[in-house]
């Protein structure tokens, strides 16, 4: 895998950043991402791309699944580099991941896609931060894809 | 993989279970869990005891991260189906996923384990069920492993 995405569908969400700023969103996705040392520009959009076009996000009365975009939902992303952890023994090492530096930037490369391609609230959380998350969730929601 | 853990360390964590009980963590650890239709009673009782053996807990001051029963820090057992869903298309596919018969007794498995064999706080939801989740978190804190 060169990306993994952890998507948590919300009622609501809260990032609040280093610097006290506090991101909010409503009904939507939380979208976690990683980029592994494999990962360049084209994965990053391809990741992006996934986030749009994945059909889970429920509708009132409706049985079928829609994307986020059809649902009009918001969508905060957050840099979780923890995601690309691997067991050793009982320890987690990191050593797949991507170096921080380029990390950034396809994250950037990440959130301009999402904001570029929608009409959809977008808020990103800070590359590298340590930061607070706050969410509510509605029924099992949690799904994670390599790609 | 036969079972999916997500660990997402968390400040506090609330869930809302249908006939309105709710549970309630503070410091610890949510443990999302998805049985794969291989799976058997050996591997649930691997996936609890990679619950325990895990180091992804931080204590104050301390550089090393610990286990979540070094720390003693509280657990809350979410069954979470869509663990194991893979993308089609657009869509999402849960067809390699345990029949929810099975599922609950390797759930029940997995969860006496944990009772079992920790003097830590145990909290478990209900499998099948459609559940509401509050968390608060500090940090980079997901994780996710197959066993």
């Amino acid at each position: 895998m060169s990306v993994r995405l952890l998507l948590q569908q919300c009622k609501s969400a809260t990032l609040k950043l280093p610097a006290d700023d506090v991101l909010e969103i409503g009904q939507g996705v939380v979208v976690f991402v990683c980029f592994n040392k494999t990962a360049v520009e084209e994965n990053a959009l391809k990741a992006a791309q996934l986030v749009f076009k994945v059909k889970l996000s429920e509708e009132e009365g409706e049985a079928k699944r829609k994307t986020t975009v059809d649902t009009g939902g918001d969508i905060l992303v957050i840099p979780q580099a923890t995601l690309g952890g691997k067991l050793k023994g009982n320890s987690v090492q990191y050593h797949n991941n991507i170096h921080p530096e380029q990390g950034k930037v396809l994250y950037d490369i990440f959130c301009d896609e999402l904001e570029k391609k929608s009409e959809l609230t977008i808020r990103r959380g800070e590359f590298g931060a340590r930061q607070v998350v706050s969410m509510e969730t509605n029924g099992p929601y949690s799904h994670c894809f390599d790609v």
